[in-house]
């Protein structure tokens, strides 16, 4: 069960994650974090006759390879929660169609795998599921054609752009046991500072990141200090420092924040401008590197907060700013 | 709470519809609901500059009358849980950009209202929301546009195919008090028969609604005799035929069986072919016909078992078969 602190809500017997995985592509596979992943493609291709089939493909994989590392079998899932950036979701529900699992379909944009979570957790507390997968990811090329424009247009990418991960991440929440914990979480509130470039996604989602912060500090009367790190996921480089900004506008001055869109790649050498982005780019970071740091205690608590642009072409066409979004959720190691 | 009896939540104590409101446009103004909607567009523009914008228009009312009839501010909601048909269910977004609650997004095609009442009354029995608000609904031009071909195009329709509410429906969900209750929820799987004619929804989506109707008779013991009317949405009479045909073969005989997509226009005179379809199809006939029967005693305990098409146009140019998924909720009258 919870309690409800404003928008936050805190779990006194704290649902668990049992197991994770993340899977990646090819840029993945080159950068910084390559030995995080539970399963690298050489080919963003993956043997599929399309990007989208690709990305289909990355999300069954992790499935398969969470549930594995859990020793659980399918029938052992009682509801998958997934979502991704594709129209229509599409990649969650051909996914779906493949591991025959009950399925509640969400939209959060990069912000998936936080949704995902933090209804996954409010489900576990409340024994309305024994096994839930949550479930997101992104691919590059489909992301690309579906935004912006297809890859063989060779279009140039602005400095502030930052570039869709091709990866998957699967996390096993369970109701109590033995795991990282999911402490609370607060559900994001739309934010729109009038952005309307779509090769500038961090600044469009920065001012969500804060004000869904500020309003967990505020709920819980927490402080940075009080974390081990707060990751943001995916603001990249520009994103973060104008997040840092913001912060330091309302007196918080952010010393242990770090991107997911900035771990992921390496911005000097991989060509991603900004940094990552795409619900994979946050969900990998998460499944391969600060789950397995709280795990092994090298962090006993952390903020995860992944943001979200909810624009689409069609929006992005009529001219519309670009409304953002973040979710956070509170995570401590075992134990803790 | 909820005890689990296979795919499917049952509440002791049922969280309830404190309030609802169904807003249409034009056509639907014109159907044999006309006077079960709490507002009617006469023109579809609603005096936006684009369909997609005035579908935003279509969920800000709707939200906004929901809670006038609950008597209650925008303060009292804890959380929104909404999706819509736009890629990247943009017109959820920017409404909830408008109304500035915490909101997190949901995907399910025509099956989201029953998707956000099965999600929207685990997280109310648990606790975890005092007001939590179930919203979705559609645009007919927005969604031709979005699935098939602009409408100055003047394509003919076939027989099979189904007409896109352009309407909106809102409910308001509360863990406990005097109102329609949830009893239940079944949260459905991926079917996918091979249908790939975008023309035919209903013939996608039938498989999944017996899917899911089967598994929460085998799941509860009940049968279709122990309630007083199933309603489907939105296969259209195509579709609906169908579903009665495969229910049959599994020796099940659909006497009470309705569909949204068959209720909200006279598919004689209004030239909708097979029916109506969209988010919006049985979310209106819900707010606007089935939960007023229920909550007047004409009707105490029945099945609300909306059905999505999860294909993209994408997905639909790439010749893949279209994945559908029905979700499930049983409502009864006030004290029953």
């Amino acid at each position: 069960m919870a309690t409800r602190r404003g928008d936050t809500l805190c779990f006194s017997h704290p649902p668990i994650l049992a197991s994770w995985a993340a899977v990646g592509g090819k840029k993945e596979g080159e950068g910084p974090l390559a030995a995080a992943f539970d399963a690298l493609y050489p080919d963003n291709r993956m043997g599929q006759s399309g990007w989208e089939a690709a990305e289909v493909q990355l999300f069954v994989r992790a499935a398969r390879l969470c549930m594995k590392k859990a020793k659980i079998t399918e029938k052992q899932v009682s509801l998958v929660l997934a979502g991704d950036l594709q129209a229509q979701c599409t990649a969650s529900s051909y996914a779906l169609r493949e591991l025959g699992l009950p399925f509640a379909g969400v939209f959060g944009a990069c912000s998936t795998m936080a949704e995902t979570l933090g209804l996954g957790a409010c489900l576990c507390s409340a024994g309305l599921a024994d096994g839930l997968l949550a479930l997101t990811g992104s691919h590059f090329c489909a992301a690309e054609r579906q935004f912006r424009t297809p890859l063989s247009y060779g279009a140039v990418r602005t400095p502030t752009a930052q570039w869709t991960a091709t990866a998957a991440g699967a996390c096993l929440l369970r109701p109590a046991g033995e795991g990282v914990g999911i402490h609370a979480v607060t559900f994001g509130r739309v934010q729109d500072y009038g952005v309307k470039d779509i090769n500038n996604m961090g600044a469009a989602m920065a001012p969500a990141a804060a004000a869904t912060l500020l309003r967990y500090f505020a709920d819980t009367g927490t402080a940075p200090e009080d974390f081990d790190a707060i990751y943001t996921g995916d603001l990249g480089q520009v994103g973060s420092g104008l997040f840092r900004e913001l912060m330091t506008a309302e007196g918080v001055v952010m010393k242990n924040h770090q991107d997911c869109g900035c771990l992921l790649y390496d911005t000097e050498q991989q060509t991603v401008k900004s940094g990552g982005s795409g619900p994979g780019c946050s969900a990998a970071v998460l499944c391969g590197y600060i789950l397995p740091r709280l795990e092994r205690g090298r962090a006993r608590r952390v903020l995860f907060l992944a943001t979200g642009a909810l624009m689409s072409q069609t929006t992005f066409l009529q001219k519309e700013s670009i409304p953002a979004i973040a979710h956070l959720v509170e995570l401590r190691s075992p134990g803790c």
